[in-house]
C-alpha cells in the first residue's frame, strides 16, 4: 500500500500581526492559552490586562495584571478597559454556554439588554458574531489570537512522527467532507471516521465529549479495531477571532483513549497553542498529527 | 406567535402488503419488533419461524418456532430456512455492530469469506446493502417489515395531544436539514435542535445515547431551559429493508429525560411498531410527537 507521505514542513500560512495600542485585553475562558496568549505578547514588550471570567479561567492569570468578572458583569468589565486604557480585545479560553437565566446582570450590563436577549437564541456563529459586533459598537477591536500571536496556529504538513497511512488518508478525506457540510450548517468542528464509517460528529457536547463518546463505543465492541482519525477544522464563515477551533494534548490523549490513529487539523486555521506538549503526546501516544489544507 | 398545527390525520401512506410464499423467514435482533412483526403476520394466517441472534433478541422470540443463532453462522440459518421452507426473509431489531475479528464463524458461513470480509469496511448503507444482496443471491427474498406489516409506520400529522409551536416547527425545519445533510454522508438518522442550536447529531452511538449526551448537556447547564425536538428520518437511499429508522416508548421517555418538548418523524419513513405505548409515553410526558412528510 503506498503512502502518500506528506512533508512536514511546519508552519507555512502566518497572519501578519496586528499593532496594539495600549495594554492588550485578554477576556478569559479555561484553559492555558489565554496566558500562552499574554505569555506571547508580553515576550513582545507589550502590556496585556486579563479579565478572567470566574468560574472558567485558570487562576494562572493571575501572574499577569487581571481582574476577575462574573458572567453577566459587562459593566465592571468595561469601566476597568476604560481605566486600564484597553481598546484592544482578545477574547480565548473554553467557555461553558451560559445558561442566561442563572446570570446575575450588574448595572453597567442592564443597559445592553437587547443585545444579551438576543443571545439566547440561535446557533454558536449567531451568538458569537453577536459578541464580537456588540465590542465593536462600543469602540473596542476584536482580534483573534492567531492574529495576536501566529505562532499558536497548527502548521501544514506532518507534524508528529508517524505519518498516516493511505487508509487512514482515505478516512481523513471522509470526515473532511462530513466537517465541512456540518460547518455549513453551523453543528460542529469534528469528526472521527474509522475504516469509511462515521463513528461520531461534534455538536453541542465538543471534542473531548466527542472523543469520550469514541472511547466507550469502542468498550463496547461497537467500534471495531484500533484505527480512526478525529479531523478538527473551522466552519465556513465561522467567527474565528473567538472560536478557532483548538487541539492540545488532552485532545490527544483522548484521541488515543479512543483507540484513534491519528488526528489531522486544518493548516493555518485551528489553534495549537501547547505546540510542544501537543506534538509530544502524539508522540508518545503513537498518532500521527497532520496539518491537512484547507478550503472553505 | 402563530401556531401552523398539523391535522391529526393519522397513517395517510400505506404500502402494498407483500405475498409471502411459505413461513416468513424472521432474523431478529434485539427489543420487541420481531414479534410484534411476527404477531402481525400470523394474526393474519401466515407462518413464521424466528431466528434469534445470540446475545441480541429477546426470549420473547421463544413465543414462535424458532431457532436460536450465534452471529457467524450462517450455515445453520441457510440450512433452518430450507428445512423450513423459507424463502422470504424480514431482519428486524436492534443488533451491535459485530466485531468481526471476535465472531466464530460456522462451516456453511466459511464458503462466504469474501462476502464477510467485505462487511469490514465502510458506512452502515454499504454494509446493509450488502447484506440484503447476499441473501437476494442465495435466491431468498428481502422484505422490509413496513412492507411485511404497513401499521407499524409513523403515520403523517400530528399523534399526540400536543402540538408543536412555531419555534419548535422551525427547530423541526433545522434538524430535518441536518439529517437530510448527514443522511446524505451515511452519516446518521437524528439531530437534536433547540432554540436554533444544534445539540447533537447521531452517528454511530445510535438515537438513545445521543438522547443521553442531551440529558447531560442539560444537566451540566449546557443546554439552555427546556426546549428541543429530536428529528428522526432514513438516510436518502438508505437500505430500508433492514435499517429503517425506529421509535418507540424507550425513545420518547429519553427525549423527556433530556428536556426536549417533542418529536418528529419522517412520516411513513420511521417504525413505529409499538404504536400505542409510543403514543402513551408522549401524552404521559407531554411531548408532542408530529409525523412529518419527508421527501428525498
Amino acid at each position: 500500500m503506498s503512502q502518500r507521505q506528506p512533508a512536514d514542513t511546519g508552519i507555512r500560512k502566518l497572519r501578519e500581526p496586528v499593532v496594539i495600542e495600549g495594554p492588550l485585553g485578554i477576556i478569559a475562558g479555561g484553559g492555558q492559552i489565554p496566558c500562552i496568549v499574554a505569555d506571547s505578547v508580553t515576550a513582545r514588550g507589550l502590556a496585556v490586562h486579563i479579565f478572567g471570567i470566574r468560574g472558567e479561567a485558570s487562576e494562572d492569570i493571575e501572574r499577569f495584571p487581571h481582574t476577575w468578572a462574573k458572567w453577566g458583569e459587562l459593566g465592571k468589565l468595561f469601566g476597568t478597559c476604560d481605566k486600564e486604557g484597553c481598546r484592544d480585545l482578545v477574547i480565548v479560553g473554553g467557555v461553558s454556554r451560559p445558561d442566561l437565566a442563572n446570570v446575575k446582570f450588574d448595572f453597567g450590563a442592564l443597559k445592553h439588554l437587547p443585545f444579551i436577549v438576543s443571545l439566547g437564541m440561535g446557533g454558536d456563529d449567531q451568538v458569537l458574531s453577536s459578541i464580537v459586533g456588540f465590542f465593536e459598537s462600543k469602540g473596542y477591536r476584536v482580534h483573534g489570537a492567531s492574529d495576536i500571536a501566529p505562532e499558536l496556529l497548527a502548521g501544514e504538513g506532518n507534524l508528529s512522527k508517524k505519518v498516516p497511512t493511505a487508509d487512514e488518508l482515505a478516512d481523513i478525506e471522509i470526515a473532511y467532507k462530513v466537517v465541512r457540510e456540518l460547518g455549513r450548517l453551523d453543528v460542529g468542528q469534528a469528526a472521527v471516521v474509522a475504516k469509511g464509517y462515521v463513528l461520531a460528529v461534534e455538536a453541542a457536547e465538543g471534542t473531548d465529549s466527542m472523543l469520550d463518546r469514541c472511547a466507550e463505543l469502542r468498550r463496547s465492541g461497537r467500534a471495531r479495531g484500533r484505527a480512526g482519525v478525529l479531523v478538527k477544522a473551522p466552519k465556513p464563515g465561522q467567527e474565528e477571532r473567538i472560536d478557532m477551533p483548538t487541539i492540545g494534548p488532552v485532545t490527544v490523549r483522548k484521541a488515543a483513549e479512543a483507540g484513534l490513529s491519528g488526528i489531522a487539523v486544518a493548516a493555518g486555521r485551528v489553534l495549537m497553542a501547547e505546540r510542544d506538549a501537543t506534538i509530544d503526546a502524539a508522540n508518545q501516544n503513537r498518532l500521527f498529527l497532520l496539518g491537512r489544507n484547507w478550503d472553505d
